[in-house]
């Protein structure tokens, strides 16, 4: 049983702006969001009548290996109380506009987590969230521009995250994120997106950080319906498998071995 | 002083097979050669007055720093004497129809001498040449499509060879070549192209074996202006550089350490 | 079921060199064969009454997940006949003095099938085998001396070829291996091996070459006692379970993509 | 000319801890520095009559190509204020005992200007250090022993780092430290060291993180002569030369492409 959990910024399905969030974000930005996020919130439900994350979140839970918790920033402790984080083999993380409002303490908090074996699948715009940035160290810069249509190539077509996927998937619209993307050399490139005005993007990549494992997706815009296309949702399914921890690391301590190995091995005779 | 070999198969561009390399090639292809070589010879002409690769060695030339020798297939042996081989700092290569008449004996010389620090440049078609599958472990292939238009896409801009190369260099035509490549995961990606059909291409790749650098870079149909577009040349040009050896490895033995260090050091005391 | 074929040089084994193989080894060799191979068959027969890959067959054998074909290069067709090695899910490998009498065609079929998907473990001297140092596209040279003490350090612990290996695995002797090692940068470094002598050797590295995955593993010199240790034979099963394919590549084709993606989706409107 | 920034967190060297730094560190750790400090000042001057990392910037001040900045954390702005960091092209970074008292926004300041371009090199105990850690994502952490012998052996003699070094260096002592080393893996490991106690380490790796290079390098304990040793010192040299920076990065936002390259193409006609 693979404990997931799939955690939401939801601002903008909210419509509104959580009061204690607003510190953490510019006042600029804050004014924008009284009228851009009630608009988000009517575009997502029409897309998505479950809720973005509910939709993934609720094509997951039909998998009887994984047992799946859903939960969104605007919970207590954003969502991501240590009892939760602790019991979590994978983590899915979609955020794109709250990325300031999470402290650093929770965002270290994920990056440990990460460290001593989690799983972690930032989705889309969480190319810039700190956990992900965190754990990449690279700003995950990009470039932009709402309503492409986009085709997902497998480029490597014997990664278990290509199980069951096609050579290409057809995105009718998706968000187009451009390169040069600010991450380190992948150690694995799984997919490269094709976008319809002109770009290209290393989609779906792979590291490794500490007993952990990452793997970045590209689809996910809010208000594009990539979460209903079934190869996403399957592409996302392979990847909890792949990212699920076979060991998990208890001791982060630097030992002083005072008794070298050669003079136990001179004791031993 | 870099010595650069520039190395052509010329067979498109002579326009008749030379009949001792029609034994290394299955009969139905050298019958197809007949027709399809002298037409071949005639479109290049037409885009290259000073031939594809003469084009290419041309501009080369030009660089005060580079020594060039522009060779092809139909000199003798090969074109490449060990005499030339052996004074070779960087090799370019640009081959297609004719992999299969070159002996694994000069494959495997090449692969030696980039073993020893020489830098290899495949160009284009050269993806399934044997040097370059030797030297990689993998078979090189690809879809490809002929006339399509073409944008390279700069994903490490950092990186010197992509030193004075804009985000985004357009190609008016060029062969579409698409994922997936089979290459080993290239340490360094530097260019990613996107073509107008709907494919994408890990476009300009690095990799180490020994002591020499080999970077592949996908322009160069012989009926395409590439090989006339000075940001292509440019990225060439940046490649002889970035490939070219500090250091020769001139002992490929294994020793047999007889007296370890460990030894020797107990008896300096 | 994973079908694992271990492959065995044997000619120290047999104490004898097969006729047909003198050609493919220089006259000296074959002289110093004529009394090395007896002495050289007396000592593996105390060290190992099964047979040095004996013993390792016979362990793996008694894994029910595993189909185990223990066949030697003094067999027909070299012990790997086409229906055998297109039989294979992983081949394990173990080879010394007779690399050159191998044939470049069952060396390239070796490679095509790692390729293919075929899981490849090479094991100890194989480092200069053809078919490793034709997938790696170097010459897997390094320092070497018999008679060692050897602790071979774990350094990524949570990969699976890791599972239930201590930090550290000690071998009384073992034969050094010593850097440089002349391969590829590994896409992973399993193990990381100290000598008595003062040497250092990456001794469990990690590639992968088209659908197929590849582990080279130091230790196995043939009069060692390293296939009697517990961690050495569960680290190869492990290896077995990690290179074995979950999918095949048929095609090796490059297909021409005539009808592009964009003038399909066109056309479907 | 290269501007090199020499920085070492001094607290051993000066003998006492700075009281603004004590409440960044535990209680119980300011008081056996109380004692430890002045101790280690003492053994400290001993061994380096100029200063552990004032030795340093003394061998590269000789270099003609850099201009050479020493500083420490005592100094305001702990040694390294805006003007200073916007200023340098590599960032030499000693430190051991004071990694938590470093705070956050500096830790994230030398973090960006390693993604602008700047080189960094981290040295001996700088593993734990905050800014190397966050630029790995991993924590860093390895196993250790005072006073052993040390053997570095160079694993990839073609690398610009290794020009002029041998196939080993020994240094008479060294602080062990062992594997496994939580780090993302390297892109290229050029040296691992041999311990006398029986450990091996990755003793000098390189990564890229956006446009900045990476080297760590493992020797430097502030009691063992390790900065007197020619190959070390000359090591280091290699590294400012590789990691410093040919362009930087001016502008990390992540631009809204309104109007794609197509439509741009389609209107150029």
């Amino acid at each position: 049983m693979i404990r997931v959990t799939v955690w939401y910024e939801y601002a903008q399905e909210s419509g509104t702006l959580k009061e204690e969030f607003a510190e953490g974000i510019p006042q600029e930005i804050v004014e924008k969001f009284s009228s851009w996020l009630p608009q988000a919130a009517e575009r997502i439900r029409s897309q998505y009548p479950d809720g973005l994350m509910g939709t993934l979140a609720g094509y997951l839970k039909k998998n009887p290996d994984f047992q799946v918790t859903y939960v969104n920033m605007y919970m207590p402790e954003f969502g991501l109380p240590d009892e939760l984080l602790d019991n979590t083999d994978v983590l899915i993380y979609w955020a794109h506009v709250m990325h300031q409002a999470i402290p650093d303490s929770l965002a270290f908090k994920i990056v440990k987590r990460v460290q001593a074996g989690m799983g972690f699948i930032p989705l889309h715009s969480a190319h810039q969230s700190k956990p992900f940035t965190y754990l990449m160290g690279t700003s995950g810069s990009l470039s932009w521009r709402e309503g492409d249509f986009c085709r997902i190539w497998t480029v490597a077509p014997a990664h278990p995250i290509a199980r069951g996927i096609p050579e290409a998937v057809e995105l009718c619209e998706e968000e187009m994120y451009g390169e040069p993307f600010d991450i380190p050399t992948p150690e694995e490139t799984i997919f490269i997106s094709w976008y319809g005005g002109g770009e290209v993007f290393r989609s779906g990549c792979t590291w490794k950080r500490g007993y952990g494992k990452i793997f970045y997706f590209q689809p996910g815009h809010e208000t594009s319906p990539s979460y209903h296309n079934p190869y996403v949702l399957k592409i996302i399914e392979n990847a909890v498998y792949w990212t699920a921890p076979t060991v998990w690391r208890k001791d982060f301590s630097c030992p002083n071995i005072v008794e070298s190995p050669e003079k136990k091995r001179a004791e031993k005779g």
